[in-house]
């Protein structure tokens, strides 16, 4: 007890999501156990700018497996697009003597860790976090399945009201750049169709079969990223509102429109948005959140820096932030094949056995 | 056995919501149990014009009192407004041999219902269904309970993410005319704010508040109803904008940037949409769906014809549909004074207690 | 700011359940508006002959809307059982300055407060829980509707066994004195029977419903108080294992017994036990909780003692402790005209329906 | 469509569990794809010896994703226990013209289906199913997900009553060879103490950690498989009691003895049972049930008979069925350290850290 303790900071930095609270706690706990006191770092690396920290005990953090969102709080402030935010960041590891940081959060996130790391040679670890899911680097990150899961409930309720009117519904969910939510959403919510940002949507098709799945169950329903090509279709559109407007409108609007055009039937939309970030993250995400927190920390004191922590099969390994960062994980063909059965091939040959009946 | 039994039909129109199968279902079984045959009609009063109807029995009817919606589909069709729809109604009544004829919907069903049976003498009860539970004559209506339910957890995600970016969260629920739903969702998730129909949004007061509650918790929240008058600096930027745009956005994101432009606080928010009117209904509106159904049915086999059933205290009573319907129950009051106190009071004391420490 | 200001205690006793924490944050923030400075009382009436009690502010109690349990803890101590245990509560009252007591309980909790009153003219105001919505003087006690909608989710779970395995199961539920939570439950679960204290069990007829809704739904699903009466037919088996077996089990095994001879088939129990008390207040316990909560600061701000705040119809009045508490609210006929009817009628028609096909 | 369709046969057996419904729907929307019928042979290996089966389409199955238990339904049946059961299932075989069978199950299902591939070349292909996660050739099954979910959250509940009791709360859940549900469960709910099959209770132990946990939250939660070994103190009170009693009694019951008597801290215990194994699936079991299911039926079309889908990592890959059955997973060191850290170490720490302060 005489000798100096070594000191662990933990920042969570980008959008929030479930599992980094699950993730925070098992990295202090497991810091604490291999004699580090742990700081709290406060909004992302605006804390490693400002100094700003709380010191984080077991006891302080127990409770916060099942709570959604991070205590720490969480910004976008990057040090390398402030003036003097990089040098602000290495005093603050200075002043604070800080023998390692463990950074979660998303490219971003890891991008300036990955930079002060190889450029400043600081002691960090990175701890992933996608909602999206779509880092290559790693099979899966938290967050996501609490979000797909949110999405999915929502998914069926929106079936129900839609059965009642004899409706075509559109759910739009989170996805800029890979369909993973859309995918899973799609599939455990049995969709008729679903749109990725991974392939032009082929109007004509998703016509055809939502048509098909409304003649055999008076409901239809379609889930799409934020985030698809809806072609020329989409384009002829735009230029009859002017810009700004279809920036404003999203995506299930669109789709919306242009389903209850060419079907003849009623069509309405809802878009999860903020909802999708919060509450309790799953079962899932609080194992994966506790296990990649934990091995941080077990990183952290080993010294394996500039790595982050990565989900492989049924393991946590160290993955270099530099190659990890940046290498987008999309939807491949073969996911792609059992999106095609799934959501739409049921239909269409359902459609045709109660035809052949 | 011998003898031909007697006949019922029931309906549902107008906008579905959680607790019309258990009404269903408990009409069924009760009716069924008084020696009635039960036919459903399809889709609200289009069936009653087009005839369109399936028997419904106990069996078939036992395992949909957890599903949300309505096995009979339901339409805004209203015979009243189409040619030939009253003499069509009229028509089905005989040629099905209905003795009685169950309703179940809101102020545009049963005032329906309350004209064939002035005019024409049609043997209707009436079972009241509005979301908003703004309805007069009866203390409560199903689907209320759940729709809220669903409203207070997508406040409380809300709160989640905007706690983790030190954001103010705008939640926009349902209620055209009167404030029970985001009245109720914003107590039972102790939000900050609350707007209403009922009164002129005092945008002062509201921002005065919201910065003292976010000045503790670095985090706030706000339901609206769909429908609040934001006065003058809700038509400033009408003006700004054009007619258009506005009828797009919602209050949510109107009010959204009111608040982040005069607090400076960044601000999103969420618009729960048709999710709220699906998912599995609540115990309360379980209960109250099945014995308004059992209700309605015993009147039918009583000839209690031309009212509604209603929830008044512990009690399901009749009440005339022609009083019944259109009698709006807005917002009294007491209950402002109560959403003063929880929603906007708390911040309040809390900040000057914070003070006075 | 100069003169002292009032002080109320709030303490909760006996079984804790999901709107304690409402209850408290209403009263606590009602006070406060009012003037008050609140104190939390720790475990009960405990608290009160310790002495033990920690400040309550607004701020504090803000969060706590969607906690089960209470967060001033809770204890089944009675000052009228123990040495001294009066002199020490009125001790104090003295002690801590308090000018008004709220205290939230059950029958032996109020019980006391009503004494207190009579005897010592405390200024005491009472709330009442009651998981088993067994108190005649109100028409609704919070804990009730989350605890039923647990009971209720675990039915439908039981259900989804049965059907897969083509089972009877039993579901066992609170309720000592009065069968509400099981009636709600099986009335909402859609129950093939439901066993209350309010009348013997008919096995007889039990065992024919059963097999009939067997017959047609290959599962069927029984829902039981605690406590029950089983005639002869339990007796029997009671000298066959002895009396300290059967105190250890429980009526759900018993039943499941006599169930799986009389029919031949196999039949599995389920008894839902602590679980039941925990877990987020619904809607409508928050609801309530907050508003008795809020009126009974009330009551002690206008200085109302020696009465409980009740719920009757839409309204919370005030209702005479001494006359409140222990009056027992039996479920009546005509609800249980309603559990015939739907619990095991819609099995026997349905029966009866199918056989006439 | 002039030839012959090929046929496939789909049988669940064993214990049910959420994922078998998306399991068989995967199945017949993939065989329906490429050119199967499908026939859902009724209750498991029974339905091979009765040959009793339905028909099975895409239209069908479609609406079933979300339904807990098994729509084919189930039993423990074992062809190679009963007179001429074999001989029975080839003739079923032969009767429906099986080009090939799809059997979903655990150890014995999957047993009868390796026998009848060695023996007899029966076109069999398995898909495990264990909810306890304890089979060695595939990382997960489905189910696990589901039932853990279900037991995190009645740990919670448990934990909010307890701690306004100041109570230890013990949780029984599944796992009579392997502890996996119960360390999931633990670790997600944040438990302070967890029991397994793999490793006797060092009961000194787990007193010493639950005081400490106790007197820093004034609660602990014990979560322990149903088969566990408590050691020479578990013998004792067996001895007292008789041994008829002590089955009756579990192990939850008889931990929460030992615990109250060594603390002297107030403890009680529930048990899961049933109720775990109903419900919706989760989404990560609805995605599993999903994809085992399809691809069974593409080896069932490829001919690739005597193997059981298996998941690795991020694919599913065939196993030898006779290879798989019977190798047991049990939980291996990494986790129980990780155990430790997190469910007993967090306690000590905080208790030290506490002290420390």
């Amino acid at each position: 007890m005489a000798e100096k303790k070594r000191k662990v900071g933990i920042l969570t930095g980008g959008g929030d999501c479930p599992g980094l609270n699950p993730a925070i706690r098992g990295a202090v706990i497991q810091a604490s156990a291999l004699g580090f006191e742990c700081l709290g770092l406060q909004e992302g690396w605006k804390g490693m700018i400002t100094g700003e920290a709380v010191p984080l005990t077991p006891g302080g953090v127990a409770g916060i497996i099942n709570q959604g969102g991070t205590i720490l709080g969480t910004s976008r402030t990057n040090p390398y697009k402030k003036e003097n935010g990089v040098a602000a960041v290495l005093e603050t590891f200075k002043r604070l003597g800080l023998d390692a940081l463990i950074a979660m959060g998303g490219e971003d996130t890891l991008g300036v860790a990955a930079k002060l790391y190889r450029d400043h040679k600081c002691p960090v670890v990175g701890v992933p976090k996608t909602m999206d899911n779509d880092l290559s680097a790693t099979d899966f990150t938290f967050g996501f399945d609490s979000a797909v899961t949110l999405a999915m409930e929502a998914a069926e309720r929106l079936v129900d009201t839609g059965r009642s009117h004899r409706r075509i519904m559109v759910l739009e969910v989170m996805g800029r750049h890979a369909g993973w939510v859309s995918l899973y959403t799609a599939i455990s919510a049995g969709a008729d169709y679903v749109c990725l940002p991974e392939r032009k949507v082929d109007l004509e098709d998703m016509v055809a079969r939502l048509r098909a799945a409304y003649a055999r169950k008076k409901v239809a329903l379609v889930v799409t990223s934020e985030a698809v090509d809806l072609g020329d279709s989409g384009q002829e559109e735009l230029d009859e509102f002017g810009h700004m407007i279809l920036r404003k409108r999203g995506v299930a609007e669109k789709l919306s429109e242009i389903i209850e055009k060419q079907t003849g039937i009623e069509t309405r939309n809802a878009v999860i948005g903020h909802m999708q970030r919060g509450g309790a993250p799953t079962l899932f995400d609080r194992m994966l959140g506790t296990r990649v927190g934990v091995k941080a920390a077990q990183f952290a004191a080993a010294g394996v820096f500039g790595q982050m922590v990565a989900l492989r099969g049924d393991e946590v390994v160290p993955v270099s932030l530099e190659k990890a960062t940046g290498a987008l994980k999309i939807v491949p063909a073969e996911w792609l094949a059992l999106a095609d059965l799934l959501c739409t091939g049921a239909a269409v040959q359902a459609a045709s056995a109660a035809g052949a009946r």
